[in-house]
C-alpha cells in the first residue's frame, strides 16, 4: 500500500491559471487542484503587475489548507510566478543547461507568515533572436523523467515539442538542454480566426476535419509555400470563394496551414528534426492530447512517425526538481510511474 | 486652356471607402469626393451584404449632382462594389489577361432611373492556391499608363506592388498580367498588435523608428529567419524582455519583420523579383506615400534601389478602361500629365 503521507506542494502557476499538486512518496498525485487565478486573472497592484497580496490570497486558496495540516511540507512552483511580473523574479538560466539542475539555486519568497515557495527558474537562450520560456524547463524535465524510466535503451537526443499558445521545441542532447525554439502559432491562429477577413466564411464545426488539416499542412511541405505564410493563409480566402473549400472546412485548414508553417521552420532551424541531415532525435510531445494529437498527425507527413506523447509532465519535473535541490528524497520505486506520466501511444490517424 | 466639360464619372468603390472622381478631357480631375460609404459601412439587406437600394443611395450621395448636371456623362467602377456581395456581380476574369482590355466586357447594372454604371471585371489566377484582386487591376493598369508615359525606353517587363491590408505583386510582360501574389501583411500587422502579447509592450510613437523598421527587415535576410514568420516575430517580446528593444522601437520593428517576410517570400515565389535569376522587372509601388515609402526602404535591403512611385493611379486606369470600352475618347495629350499620376521619387533613406 502506498503511503498517503504529503511529502510537497507543487504549483504549475501560469498566465492564465494556477493548478496545485499535493504530492506524497514517489511523487503520487493525492490530490490535485485547478484555479482561475493565473497571472493575468490577479488583481493589478497598479504598476501593471499584481502585487505580493494578490499571490498571497491565490497562494493561500490554492493550498492554505493542505499547509495547515501538514505546515512542514515544502513548496516548490513553475512558471511566469517567476517573471518579472509574477511573486518574486527567478533569473534566467542561459542555455545550454542542465535538465537535472537547470542553475542550481531555486528562488526563494516567503509569505507574510513565512512559509517558504522556492521558484523554478526559466532557461534563456542569448543570440541575434533571444528566445525565453517559463514553466516549459518543468515539463521538459518531468517527460524525459517519464521516458527515460520506460524506453531501453536510453536514447540520447531528444526533441520536446510543447504545442500550444507559444509553442516550444527543446533540443536535449543527454541530459542538456542545447537549445530551443518559439513559434507563435496558437495565438497567431486565434488573431487570425477571430480579428481578420479569414474568419468572417469560417462556421463552426464541432467535427474535426481531418482532411482540411492535412491539406493545409501539405500546402507547406509543396512548391506553392515558398511565399511563405504571409501569402498561403490567403487561400482560406480565394479556396473558399472559388467554393474549392466549405466554410466548415476553413479552420482546420488554416490551422494545417499553421501548424504545418511550424514545422517548416523547425526543420530549417533545427538540425535533430531535419530529414536526413545529422543525428536524429527521439521526438515527444508534451500537453494536452487533443493538440497533440493534431501535431501528431503533422509530424507524420513530414516524415517522423515515430512520436511519443505525455500528458501531465509537470508534476513530475517539478518532485525531480524538489529532489535535486533537497526538498525530498527520492524514493527507489519509479516517480514516473506513481504519477502515471508514462508515455501514450496517440493515434495518428486523421 | 484645359475644356473643362465632363467626360467621365470614375469609382473607386471598395470594401472600406468610395471614392468619386469627375473626369474631363485627357482624365483631368475637375471635382473629387472621398465617402466613407464602402461595402462594409453600406446597411446589410439582411443576407449578409447590402442591398441594391443601398448602393444606389450612397451613389445618388457621390455623384447624384454630376449626373443631374450632365445627364449623358458616362460612369465606370471598379473595386469590391463587383463582387459576389457587391451591387452587381463583375466575373472575374482569368490571367494571363491584357490589362488594355481584361476579360473585355464591362459589367452594367442599372439605377432605378435607368442609369448605367459600367462595373470592371476583377482578376482571378486558377490554381492550387488560387489569387484574385478587385479594384486592384484597374491601378495597375492606371500605373502602366502613368509610367510608360514618362520612361524611355519602355521597359518589357513590370512588377508592380500595392502594398496595405492585403498587398499585391502584379507581373506584367508586355501588356499582359501574367501573374500576382496576395501577402496579407497589413491585416495580419494589425491583428498582431491588437490582438496578441507583442502589442502590449508596445508604446506609440508619432514619429517612426526606421531604424528599427531596418532592423526587422535585415533579420528576413539572415539566417536567423530560416524558422519563419511564426518564430522571428516572437523576437519583438523577447529583444524587449532583455532590455535590447524600447517599447517605442517594437511597432516599427515587427513591422519591418512582416514587411520583410513579405519581400522574402515575393524574391521566392516571383522570378522577375529574385536577384541574379530571370529577366528582371521594373519596379512600381503604388499607393499610400508613407507605405510605399516604407516599401522603398525595405526593397533597397532586398537590392532593388531602382523603384518608381505612383500615389493615386486608380482614375487614370478608369479613364484607360473607359477609353477601350468606347466610354470616352482617347485625347492627344498626356493622360497622365494631367492626373498628375507621374512616377515620383521617393527618398528610401532610412
Amino acid at each position: 500500500m502506498p503511503d498517503s503521507q504529503p511529502r510537497l506542494i507543487a504549483l504549475d502557476w501560469g498566465t492564465s491559471s494556477l493548478r496545485a499538486y499535493l504530492l506524497g512518496a514517489d511523487a503520487c498525485v493525492l490530490e490535485q487542484r485547478h484555479l482561475p487565478r493565473g497571472l493575468m486573472q490577479l488583481p493589478n497592484a497598479g504598476d501593471g503587475a499584481p502585487g505580493a497580496a494578490s499571490f498571497e490570497a491565490a497562494f493561500a486558496d490554492a493550498c492554505g489548507d493542505w499547509l495547515r495540516d501538514t505546515p512542514q511540507v515544502p513548496v516548490i512552483a513553475a512558471g511566469m510566478v517567476g517573471s518579472a511580473q509574477g511573486w518574486c523574479e527567478a533569473p534566467y538560466v542561459d542555455v545550454p543547461a542542465s535538465v537535472d539542475r537547470p542553475g542550481g539555486a531555486l528562488t526563494v519568497v516567503r509569505t507574510a507568515s513565512g512559509q517558504a515557495v522556492h521558484i523554478v527558474p526559466g532557461l534563456r537562450q542569448r543570440g541575434m533572436l533571444p528566445n525565453v520560456m517559463r514553466g516549459e524547463e518543468t515539463q521538459v524535465i518531468g517527460a524525459l523523467h517519464a521516458c527515460a524510466t520506460t524506453l531501453e535503451p536510453r536514447p540520447e537526443r531528444w526533441l520536446i515539442g510543447l504545442p500550444g499558445t507559444h509553442s516550444k521545441w527543446v533540443s536535449v542532447h543527454r541530459q542538456t538542454v542545447e537549445r530551443f525554439h518559439t513559434f507563435m502559432t496558437g495565438e497567431v491562429y486565434a488573431a487570425l480566426r477571430q480579428h481578420t477577413i479569414l474568419g468572417r466564411t469560417m462556421q463552426h464545426d464541432a467535427q474535426n476535419d481531418d482532411a482540411a488539416f492535412v491539406r493545409g499542412v501539405r500546402i507547406t511541405r509543396g512548391e506553392s509555400a515558398a511565399a511563405g505564410m504571409l501569402s498561403t493563409i490567403f487561400s482560406c480566402r480565394t479556396l473558399g470563394l472559388t467554393g474549392a473549400l466549405s466554410p466548415r472546412a476553413q479552420a482546420d485548414y488554416l490551422s494545417g496551414l499553421l501548424i504545418g508553417h511550424e514545422l517548416a521552420g523547425l526543420e530549417a532551424a533545427e538540425p535533430t528534426f531535419a530529414r536526413d541531415a545529422g543525428p536524429a532525435a527521439r521526438i515527444v510531445l508534451v500537453g494536452d492530447s487533443a493538440l497533440c494529437r493534431r501535431y501528431r498527425v503533422a509530424l507524420s507527413e513530414y516524415g517522423h512517425a515515430c512520436v511519443d506523447f505525455i500528458e501531465h509532465a509537470t508534476p513530475i519535473g517539478l518532485w525531480k526538481l524538489a529532489c535535486v535541490a533537497g526538498l525530498v528524497h527520492a524514493e527507489t520505486r519509479s516517480d514516473a510511474a506513481a504519477v502515471d506520466a508514462r508515455p501514450h501511444a496517440i493515434d495518428a490517424k486523421p
